[in-house]
């Protein structure tokens, strides 16, 4: 006799996690600490919101062992409570089905694939001799340029573009906007003008990638620029040519990642960090958002590099000093020479 | 006799200030104090400019009253000669009429209200159960999602992107490329992977708001992120899930906000600035252009925290001590103390 | 009895270059130093790369003098190995034959005019009285506004926007995503609510120029947003109202550039700077990656300011003291003087 939703005792035995409370409370969707109600799944993983958790009205709540008896709401203790939300949430909001079909206002040029399961939205333009997976959709206007691949079950939302022979695996979300495959940034000095450098390379993309609605990944100048499977890419990421980025590595939004540099794998980027060029990152690298990325970083670890703010007032009072730091340390060097007194001259 | 434009002193009673010279003036243009000619009015709001007032061939002039006599062109004397200035503008440059219609080309799918009196462009889709108000015009190649709204007379340009069940509110103006609801940046580590978070918030946009080109604004992962009432976004913004921009704030270009940050009202942030995520802008707050926020800032004031250019050789002299500023401060200690000889071994 | 390809004889006598080994060689491609096979061509120019070139298997090989014996590959000793490499890369790969026409999806406005040998793609609109010249081609989905006009061979890729009355000359490249002539950030406060500046100007953009993917260009606010001749624009950037950029300048991803900012003529900036708005720039002006420029620069030179990053708790640790800078000072000073026991009470 099922109600709506799914039992907390069944999403205990397929997710793991300690229940304690009714086991027979239904979950019917997902909601904050603060805002869920009766039937909704809240949890607590960062402690900023801690605070929230006595005064939740959620019909269940995931929590750290840490935090198993701050609450008498029905209750899985989860050793990864935000883990355990993610896995009912993506029961209880599977992605939309795929409709299958080719809206008349497409344009499938001679060629090209497009598997019968697949779904194509208006406006679209498939090239010569692209392929079209099984079960892929593509929204509203995108358009996949000649002997381009999209892989199986990949969603394309609106307006995504995809640059001749460039390829992407199984599985993808692509968000609007994003543009793979534009030419990287090449050029040679040519008597004070600049010569283009044909891009022959391409890019290619693993499977299970996600990548942010204005995103740009550059093909490569003669080989490809590579995402390795599992990458997720925010929004308004910058690519350069013939960059690697190592598989299961997370990048937040607003990162520039300059030509032919190498990321490992299971890194981690923080939003507007910058990435210099020809570098190369070791795996399970952590970079802190803002930080710019000089040099090669051989050891895993977390780095950063992040201007301190303050008032404006005395952030310009300080900031006269970074300028003169070289100075300062040499008059503290005369200092400790008991020299001082050749040091004060002009240098304030 | 009405000639073209419109008589300086009728400007003068619709929108304030104190007209010196004569008042039958017509304006029929707005220009440059350095090249405007007759019948244009010019303003000086930036003192970097005064020294274009002399020469200036311009109609009239707006100035402060600390200028009242540094010109004998025809002028108005106003407290603020660019809002002066940018009233005339309104009047002498209204928006385009709305030729209501939906081209032949657009799609509008099942359920959708399109309002008569609205224009729907080329290419355009206008998903299910979408509602696009009164005198509202879409330019060409935009897509509204599913249960998406567009307000009366807002006005998208070309190729705007609006996911599902997002909702823009009246007047709004956004310009191409920019997309409004694609999905937040949401996983859970899963074994050294990354398990998708379903982002089941959407986009709730309010009035008279305007957005840049290429600027993405996420949905929420379970509440909706949210951009309050006369809100102004450059280019190329960044604003995660779960974000609520504060009415009457001014964001410039290249600004990443990550998620779940909140920014107060009438705030004004720099462009290229970053705030983190998980953190609390007061009202009234100004950052300057390139500053990271890194933590709530809860005083209204203006915070900066850029690095001071210089030429590369000093940089690179200066920079080698930001990364010894601690030690060199225990050096100072050690001075202070008087023990400086034990300082200064292997620190440099 | 010529064979595929081209004769590295030929390619010498073309383009400069000293040759040593057999002038008969045939090129038929371009490659890496690592991955290039029989008939490329590699070329050294990076010192980075240098390991690879005693190793290379590649057909023949550019390099500079410095390295004229580190290989017995067929080689040329040039100048500019680089240069070398992309004549020929040009010679290989010349840009694919544009095909005349107009896509039959695509929508060609009253007044427009579309010369006879260009290439209108599908799902295009170009405006009433928009001009595109010859042998130019826009590819899918690209929206021209009124009255805008694009020049003789000029590329627009995919999904390219230009908005009403701005002008792209000769030879452009355009990439996906690429926003021309969105408006200018311009508003005055208006008791707490922020009055919009129509912006009526427009941009004008020079021969010879190539704009990188998701490049945002903003038009004037009353005159023009100008990009000169051979300027070449990386992905992502952002350029305010009434910038100028000199010619042949190069400006590398995620740059932003404010309002009203002149950029000198070749000047090389560096990917993620930003340069502050009102601001000029000298020619020949090369601005580091990631650097913050907000003041005027009146000299040629290299400029930086970069905060060095390092692990994340020597960061912390040093970054206090930044803000403290100003105060470790006064007590340097206060040593100096001799008067140090004063220095110490609460400055740490």
């Amino acid at each position: 006799m099922a109600g709506p939703g799914i039992r907390l005792g069944e999403l205990v035995e397929r997710f793991g996690g300690e229940l304690l409370g009714d086991p027979e409370v239904r979950i019917v969707g997902l909601g904050t600490l603060r805002n869920a109600g009766p039937g909704q799944l809240a949890f607590l993983a960062n402690p900023r919101y801690r605070g929230e958790l006595a005064a939740t009205r959620a019909g269940a709540v995931a929590v750290p062992s840490s935090e198993r008896d701050a609450t008498d709401r029905p209750r899985v203790v989860a050793r990864d409570p935000y883990l355990f939300f993610a896995r009912v949430s993506s029961v209880l909001h599977p992605p939309p089905p795929v409709v299958p079909g080719v809206h008349p206002t497409a344009v499938i040029e001679r060629g090209a694939h497009v598997a019968p399961s697949a779904a194509i939205g208006p406006h679209c333009v498939v090239g010569e001799d692209a392929v079209v997976g099984e079960r892929a959709t593509l929204g509203p206007g995108c358009s996949l340029g000649r002997e381009s691949r999209v892989g199986n079950d990949s969603r394309l939302a609106a307006r995504v573009t995809v640059y001749d022979s460039c390829t992407i695996g199984a599985r993808a979300i692509v968000h609007s906007g994003a543009v793979i495959g534009a030419d990287g940034f090449g050029f040679a000095q040519d008597g004070g003008r600049w010569l283009k450098i044909p891009q022959v390379g391409a890019v290619c993309i693993g499977d299970d990638v996600e990548i942010g609605a204005n995103t740009t990944i550059d093909r490569g100048a003669l080989e490809d620029t590579v995402i390795e499977d599992g990458v997720k890419l925010d929004n308004q990421i910058q690519i350069g040519h013939n960059c690697r980025i190592g598989a299961h590595t997370a990048i937040a939004g607003c990162v520039g990642i300059a030509g032919s540099t190498t990321v490992g794998r299971h890194c981690m980027i923080g939003g507007a960090a910058m990435l210099s060029g020809h570098i190369t990152i070791a795996d399970r690298v952590v970079v802190a958002g803002g930080t710019a990325i000089t040099r090669s970083v051989a050891k895993p670890g977390v780095y950063a590099g992040v201007y301190p703010f303050e008032e404006n007032a005395a952030w310009s009072r300080n900031a006269v000093w970074v300028r003169k730091l070289a100075a300062l340390a040499r008059r503290v060097r005369r200092l400790e020479r008991g020299d001082a007194a050749l040091g004060e001259e002009d240098e304030e």
